[in-house]
């Protein structure tokens, strides 16, 4: 091991940003108590309220001022969604100790087409939900420090962007879950806005109601969408609560024993808290004073815009007041986290069926920070491509949000049933039941939003599922393929020879070093040379006699001065010729120190052996020789 | 010859697009009468006109309306530079007839250093005539058609690009230099703009003189710049007439025998035609009716600009008439022309430069079309970014030009002085007196060039031409110890052995035909594997037994997962243990048919190769198994 080389500038840079390697002996698991359980898998289902109670005002709005007050009711219906599937999950999780992911129970039930559709779904949906969660959070950010767009070009994409490569950095770092580091932010998050909002139904509940508000209709709108239209729109709006909600089923073996137990806990209370967060701030949006009210969501693109978790701690606390700047602060954290949970879901998914053949291989490969490198760069750009096509329009991207969670919830749960169907242990036709009922509600969301979002967005998921589908479908094909035609079926076919070609395009130190390496072949050995400058010759032919080692100097004309030419002509010349014989093709190759020095010299190697590549049995060997 | 696979797709429309290559034995050079020669060699030196006499013009006004009438003084001191020089020349082209262009007489005569900086200046020379040629073109397609700035986005910019490409294109196909073919534009421009000045002159000379212009000074520009200065600044600016003067004296084996006196008698041709042209321009641009007057030539940038040939043309035969559109369609032709002979000239000086080792060798190669296609690209892209910085604007580009062009003059001038004295024969000592005037007369403008112009971007150039020497010393040091490095001094190191390592990440088709491969080396053979997956390991191992030939199978473990460090500390550890030994590493590569399909494989052998890149006495060869 003495003379390695010392690794390059760029593998030493990379090491620095990455840090050390970790072997794969080190990939253990922390287990989690709920209390910390809590943090590592409720970040995308709590950050959620940062946006769907704004984003079921959003489109109540477009009704009608009064048609606000319809909001109380989508969020009791919400929240009875939450608790159904909740109830659905739990079953789940005991049922499937090791870890219940969509596409795991889906394929184990209902067959790997099924698992693939929920695949595609979720995969699509972990994109989403970095670029929803990133936008949302810059949204929190600028809200809080609307200068910023002042000093930033086009800030809302710069910071979403800046955020995703942080995110993913941090992940090819290696990046651990880690309940303890997490445990800030979320619980900061919750206490954060259980205060506000608790300060604010208090002092809602102190003012003396005025006099009761002059709800006018908004004047030309109300017509064009049907109330029921409307009404189902705002629920598809607040249906985005639900994403995330899946998430503790998918790592039951992260928790301490009894995983179960634990886990199930750990969605009761996760649950819990996401009703009371919504509930709330439905609440406060609809008592808050006018200035402060749901008016102002529409205008997302005004300057002066804020999210409605920043308007209900203004409310609350005073605008640019402590309390205030903590409450954004910690919705910015949570909302990073949460986008931070898709960069370790997505890769694993992503890894789960490439290991089965319908990603491509590479994608199962950790690379040395045990991470899933590839995974997280493809999300990582993807999420970056959405900022960029929606312009970070956090209103723009929502729509596309939640068709396909509901998917996957639909075939989750429908897998679910097959699963106690099989099983009929005790009480199996109650827990058929819920879980049958879970996935037929999940069906009709799905349908209400893919029906009433469709044109704002939907479509693309909806076109986006079967493609990527397709894609699956078409990679396991090429592999089956694949893997069909490297069988070996018959004895290996013995080769008829070997003849060893070294290009000799001049006789100095570098060639004779290449005559050595081809000495070291067995069979025939000849030395070829294309001429161009037939001037040259005669010195050339003098020397290869001196140093060529009795080697035979074939001359190949060049009536067109290629390289190149002459040689694959020769080569084809000698496989007609002498058919089944193996020819390889050494080139010496001067290897300069410094990339100026490149310059200089032609790698004739690297466009001989493109050249000679749709040729069988014939290898490029490279021999190099050094300059300094 | 029967299984050469077809060409790529790639190489076939390369192919389309340039033609059928060009074998060495039709390098041939038609053999010119003066009659064909002047189109060949003349185009730059007459397009001239069509900026030269503008450009005077636009610095006088800068002095006043009054001081146009210096213009005359100034046309006359060039038409005596013109004489001058062309009587230089002439004695170049007799004492050199197999060319002598700048670098060679300089190098011969004056020492190859000396030669070089004629080199460099001329080389940027060239780059200047293609941008100088094209833009002011384009201004002539412009005064034409004004309503193409209306339809094309930024039309001058534009429209320069897509003539470089197209004259870049056209050299790469192998376009010869035709008398015949280049006829065309050079009569059509000689004999119409003989035609317009001529008419011209008989329209001022036929209307009565009208009253003696009142010639006010430009107010507060006077005190600015003193007279001489604007004066000399002037004249600098009209000694863009010369460039391309010299061009018969680079092609005197073009022409038919007696070659020398042919060419002698095309350089008296074409010195008279471009003094005829240029004081007859001069005359009439001065003595026009002021609404067609000089007063238009300084607002380039109006949008109602007209070129002064486009408004000579006018004068005489009225806007938009037959004649107007003829001149200035043969300006257009004439001048893509001139940028042609650039793409002869400068691909030339580079491969001598080349063939010396100043320049990359591989610019001294020609293609299959008998070019240097490597020098045309590098011009083409050099003058492309020329257009680009400067924004086509003629006026920005000028003041660049003429420097290296009048270096190059001097340095050639004084060669030649010395060649007469070395020479001795008879009369030599007029022939020397004649070349010494003209190379201090060169020198005296250059100085004036370079001192009027300096701020204008004159500095540009002079920053450039020992930049591009330095280079050129620079190259010229690095061939040179490349061959030293290169030179066999000792006896070749025999190795003390040969292994080939055959990597087998799994036993397939593709993996038994590399080890059918790997057999044909001499020495020692071993199979080896990384494992990721410890799983997959004993399947593997038994299908080894099966299929390895007795090949030992040697598994590397790989804690930090990946699949190229092992590899590589295997490779150290064989050379630290038996130095001297030469190493091939086998990889068996999946050559897939299409691109998306290679999508799903690794390149491992790439990544391989890339790796052990700096490790002496290492090669990888790589094996390939076909997929369909």
């Amino acid at each position: 091991m003495i003379d390695a080389p010392p690794p390059s500038v760029s593998k030493r840079i990379i090491r620095a940003l990455l840090g050390a390697p970790i072997p794969t002996s080190k990939a253990h698991h922390e287990r989690l108590s709920p209390l910390l359980g809590l943090p590592v898998f409720s970040s995308d289902a709590l950050s959620s309220v940062a946006y769907a109670t704004e984003a079921i005002l959003g489109v109540l709005i477009l009704l009608s001022v009064a048609a606000l007050q319809y909001q109380i009711w989508i969020s009791i219906a919400i929240v009875l969604l939450i608790v159904i599937i909740s109830i659905s999950y739990q079953q789940t999780i005991h049922a499937y100790p090791s870890g219940g992911g969509s596409y795991i129970v889906a394929s184990d039930n209902l067959g790997p087409k099924v698992g693939l559709i929920a695949g595609a779904a979720l995969l699509i949906d972990y994109i989403l939900t970095v670029a929803v969660s990133v936008a949302a959070g810059v949204d929190a950010i600028l809200s809080a420090l609307p200068h910023l767009k002042d000093h930033i070009h086009d800030a809302p994409v710069t910071l979403s962007l800046f955020f995703i490569a942080l995110v993913a950095f941090a992940n090819l770092r290696g990046l651990r879950e880690s309940g303890s580091v997490f445990a800030v932010p979320t619980y900061g998050f919750i206490i954060s806005m259980l205060v506000v909002i608790g300060w604010g139904i208090v002092h809602i509940l102190q003012t003396p109601a005025g006099p009761p508000q002059v709800l006018a209709p908004m004047a030309g709108k109300e017509a064009a969408f049907p109330l029921m239209f409307i009404v189902l729109r705002a629920f598809a709006a607040g249906c985005t609560a639900l994403t995330g909600i899946e998430a503790v089923s998918n790592g039951v073996p992260a928790f301490k024993a009894p995983e179960t137990k634990n886990a199930g806990k750990t969605l009761i209370i996760m649950s819990s808290l996401l009703s009371v967060l919504f509930i709330g701030m439905g609440f406060i949006a609809l008592h808050m004073p006018e200035h402060y009210s749901a008016f102002r969501i529409v205008e997302a693109s005004d300057p002066k815009y804020q999210t409605l978790i920043a308007q209900i701690a203004a409310f609350g606390f005073g605008q640019n007041s402590f309390m205030f700047y903590t409450v954004l602060a910690f919705t910015a954290a949570i909302l990073v986290l949460a986008a931070n949970t898709a960069f370790a879901d997505f890769p694993r998914l992503a890894s789960l069926l490439a290991r089965d053949g319908y990603l491509p291989r590479y994608l199962s490969r950790q690379g040395d920070k045990l991470v899933f490198h590839n995974g997280i760069l493809v999300l990582g750009a993807a999420a970056a491509a959405l900022i960029v096509i929606f312009q970070g329009k956090l209103d723009a991207l929502l729509p596309l949000y939640a068709v396909g969670v509901f998917t996957a919830f639909t075939l989750s749960q429908a897998g679910m049933v097959k699963h106690w169907r099989r099983d009929k242990g005790a009480g199996w036709k109650r827990s058929a039941f819920i879980n049958g009922f879970g996935s037929i509600l999940c069906l009709v969301v799905l349908c209400i939003i893919a029906f009433t979002k469709f044109f704002e967005g939907a479509w693309l998921v909806l076109i986006l599922i079967p493609m990527v589908y397709g894609m699956f479908y078409a990679i396991k094909l090429r592999y089956d393929s694949m893997s069909k035609q490297l069988l070996i079926t018959e004895a290996p076919h013995k080769p008829s020879g070997h003849v060893a070609l070294l290009l000799v395009p001049r006789v100095h130190r570098g060639t004779v070093a290449a005559l050595e390496y081809a000495r070291q072949m067995k069979g025939e050995c000849q030395a070829v040379h294309v001429t161009i400058n037939e001037k040259a010759l005669p010195d050339l032919q003098r020397k290869w006699e001196q140093y060529g080692e009795d080697v035979p100097l074939v001359v190949l004309p060049s009536p067109y001065r290629s390289l190149i030419q002459p040689v694959l002509d020769y080569v084809d010349q000698i496989r007609s010729d002498r058919p089944g014989v193996l020819i390889t093709v050494i080139v010496a190759e001067a290897v300069s120190t410094k990339w100026y020095q490149k310059l200089l010299t032609e790698n004739v190697a690297q466009q001989l052996k493109h050249a000679l590549a749709k040729r069988k049995n014939v290898v490029v060997a490279n021999t190099r020789y050094f300059l300094n």
